[in-house]
């Protein structure tokens, strides 16, 4: 049960109603990764950070029994940099910075004995990028990719040649309907499974996810906090929690399926409730399984005859 | 186990993406009560309709078992009609027409023998003629008013002070927010209680609906369907299938106010596969109990530990 996440490591400065945090850690790999270590012990995690990463991070990596072998350091330019200013309503972000730095020079070579990898987990990097990763590796069990709007507009062709190439991909309700160019998002789905993947999972921020294939249907919705004090990382997080369970169990029956959903979620709503990564740094079993009773408590009721 | 069922009954014009009906049964009494009458035998409607108001549709709701004693019919002028457009993603829509007709001189005087109705559900109209209609009643057991933007903005201080006479309010996410002037659900649905119901359905459209008290949450996703086709209706055939239930087994535990808001969601979901009325006309008990089926699938998931 091995992981292997590729994304981008960052430094942040968020902004939200709630506070301000300055050169925090971040980046999708960061975060699918921390999150993913709290279920499997061999998460493998391949990017690349500048001349100003924190070697505590590095070392807080290694604390999770990340495997950092594939992190590369630049020596010359800083760390990726985002700085964005979240509305009141949490739901909208602006950019005020965005400072690609090392991550310009992004071209991941997988380390020989990360090949063979059972389980791999993309984050949201250039569908170019994404597909030479996946064609260095030994057949994985299993090819999960995240993408977002940007690519859908500016690398459309490409992102549909890796497409083809994985099993599922991540994206949220308004790019879903954007690539199928269709607004039912079921019917858009099965177009996207043209494409490619055989299942989808549709990101809808406050309003939850669901899961499709062309044989069911999941929703979970996002856990209703009182206070979400940072939205950043929560759809990574969810990855992260997604694969870090499907690579323990090595399963993706239906009812597996919907449990990989249920920890992702579980794993994003700690995310968000405090600043940057600090929701998912330190979690105990027991504080995982006290949000996922919750979860069912949320979701679950009787069986009960009109 | 009785329901009053107060609010208008209509002949609305429809376009969806999907087709046209024109002068076809609507009005939220109509659809609550026709949904009220699969989960109990005894409700009980209170509305006005005019001249032009088809006696089969009359007819139509007797045949559910529709007490219609309260129903006045206006010998001078046509009943209440909307026109509305809806946009092809269907979330949005036009009114071309609203015209009150008959429905401008509602002034509800409840039956005498209708005043010992137990429950008790207030269609979305004036909340100072659902004020009156309370006041008209003998300690009912359970009241739910449903509301919207329109009397948020036009009648706040009324709609307080009926707001204070009940037990339930309806009402969806953006109104909920504008109601309480806060944008997180959880703090703004904690500032409504102070206002007077104990008990809250935040509707989230497409994204499927919150039950939310001081003491517990739950959420119910709308059921995914590739085609909706006529979303009128749908709010308040949500609300004829909670209050059906809660009528029908006289329980506000915590267990089966999750299940009224399931049946809820079955019946909304089974309304808008037709135009207008037409799905929740001719239902069987099967039919209801597969959907109910499909809300489980949708939704539960296995226990299982980290």
């Amino acid at each position: 049960m091995s992981l292997l996440v590729i994304g981008s490591l960052a430094l942040d400065t968020i902004e939200t109603p709630f506070g301000k945090a300055e050169y925090t850690l971040g980046g999708s790999a960061t975060f699918i990764s921390t999150t993913a270590s709290y279920f499997i012990n061999d998460v493998r995690l391949v990017g690349i950070v500048g001349t100003d990463f924190p070697s505590s991070e590095i070392e807080f990596l290694k604390s999770k029994g990340i495997n950092t072998k594939g992190l590369e350091i630049s020596k010359i330019k800083k760390t990726f940099h985002w700085h964005g200013v979240y509305h009141t309503d949490m739901n909208n972000r602006d950019t005020i910075t965005t400072e690609l730095n090392a991550f310009e020079d992004f071209d991941p070579v997988i380390p020989a004995d990360f090949n063979s990898s059972d389980f791999v987990c993309l984050g949201n990097v250039n569908p170019e990028i994404q597909k030479k990763v996946i064609l260095q590796l030994d057949k994985p069990k299993f090819v999960m990719i995240d993408t977002m709007n940007f690519w859908i507009e500016g690398k459309l062709a490409a992102l549909k040649e890796t497409m083809k190439l994985v099993d599922m991909m991540v994206i949220n309700d308004s790019e879903a309907k954007m690539l199928a160019e269709e607004n039912n998002l079921i019917v858009a789905a099965k177009k996207i499974f043209k494409m490619g993947p055989k299942m989808l999972i549709i990101k809808k921020g406050e309003h939850g996810a669901m899961l499709i294939t062309n044989d069911f249907l999941f929703t979970i919705p996002a856990f209703p906090l009182e206070k979400v004090f940072d939205p950043t990382g929560a759809g990574d997080t969810f990855a992260g929690g997604f694969m870090g369970w499907i690579a323990k169990t090595r399963d993706i029956s239906p009812a597996n399926l919907k449990l990989a959903i249920v920890y992702g979620s579980v794993m994003a709503s700690l995310a968000v409730e405090k600043f940057s990564l600090d929701g998912i740094r330190d979690l105990s079993k027991d504080l995982i399984m006290k949000r996922f009773q919750e979860f069912r408590d949320l979701t679950h009721f009787d069986s009960v005859s009109l």
